[in-house]
């Protein structure tokens, strides 16, 4: 891409006043690539639930932890409140193949409704969590719930959870541990709506300060 | 992608007995796509420092929050203790023409060598914000820390800034305050060192319990 011809300049009090929305999406549009991923849960009566989350962050690799930032105003409560009443959940790589119907599970449905249904994926069960898995995801990963904290900068709700299975085609794990989730047809969002596939540039190496870096290899 | 043939299961028990290399590349692998930036601080003596990191994340729009996990054996501390010391930190989305410049920040430099030299990049400075933002990015975000929460759980630390200014150009902000990403070249990471171009595959309307989503456009 060539320099921009023209900068558009936002201090604090231009976003202060942008109209609602409009500052929604354009927030949400700094942070940079988003995951996405499919929250499964059960409520205590049984009723699964699936919801699409763009906050899935990495935490820790030992243990293995995982982070969610679950927004009160904007997504339905069912999430919370079942992997708090149960302890666990799923998280579930979107590709290309369900986008739509993971956009889809944003809609406000009642408590009683399961999204499964409602969008036509299929429940999975794994071995060491209760949570439903999307039979359709390629990449599916059990969680046990460690810490629930609200934030109180804004009330929003900090989740982490400890990875306690992973399930995955196993022709897409590099020798290395890297695993290719270009390849399992993971997508990216920006913003609150934008869904983008992917192509890989490079793998680096790991850098040192009298070194360049270099290409390596995925395989 | 056609549907696997042989699944990889790994449960807390597998992962715990992963050598520590392959077990880092897996477990960052799992959360998704993750954001690249440049993170530009000064330390209080006017030391410029850089530092690539792969976890920010949208906190809120109103305020405007941005979140990152710093982890305290893995990164340099100098981006935490300069923004502990001056309150201010700005965020530079990687794009492909600094891929490997950016990279290269993760070497561990002495703390009196200024990443933007070792590496070859620019500093350059905004309005509101002291800390150096990066000439050659397009997309440019300055932040006055708010809070810095050690979790608990594994000791990594969260930090969550508020945005006092973003420059970017102005060809890329949609009607609806949709700020086009792609456009700009910045880039998505997966795992550790994989770095990776995106395409987008659409924009999806808000989604409602009766009506099919469908594409909107993007201008």
């Amino acid at each position: 891409m060539t320099k921009p011809q023209q900068v558009f300049y936002a201090d604090g009090d231009t976003i202060a006043n942008m109209e609602q929305r409009y500052r929604a999406a354009f927030i949400n549009s700094l942070s940079g690539f988003k995951s996405a991923n499919l929250i499964g849960t059960s409520s205590s009566d049984g009723v699964n639930n699936l919801a699409i989350v763009n906050s899935v962050f990495h935490v820790g690799a030992n243990p293995p932890l995982l982070g969610m930032i679950i927004r009160p105003h904007t997504v339905r409560r069912d999430t919370l409140e079942n992997l708090e009443a149960t302890g666990q959940y799923t998280i579930n790589h979107i590709n290309q193949d369900i986008l739509r119907q993971a956009h889809q599970t944003s809609a406000r449905y009642e408590a009683e409704v399961s999204e499964f249904d409602a969008v036509g994926l299929t429940p999975e069960y794994g071995k060491r969590c209760n949570a439903p898995y999307v039979a359709q995801a390629i990449i599916k990963i059990g969680l046990q719930k460690k810490q629930v904290t609200e934030l109180e900068i804004n009330g929003t709700v900090l989740v982490i959870g400890q990875i306690t299975e992973v399930m995955l085609p196993d022709n897409i794990i590099a020798g290395d541990g890297y695993v290719d989730i270009e390849k399992a047809g993971t997508v990216a969002i920006s913003s609150l709506d934008s869904y983008h596939n992917t192509q890989r540039i490079e793998r680096l190496t790991y850098a040192k300060p009298d070194l360049p870096v270099s290409a390596i290899g995925v395989e």
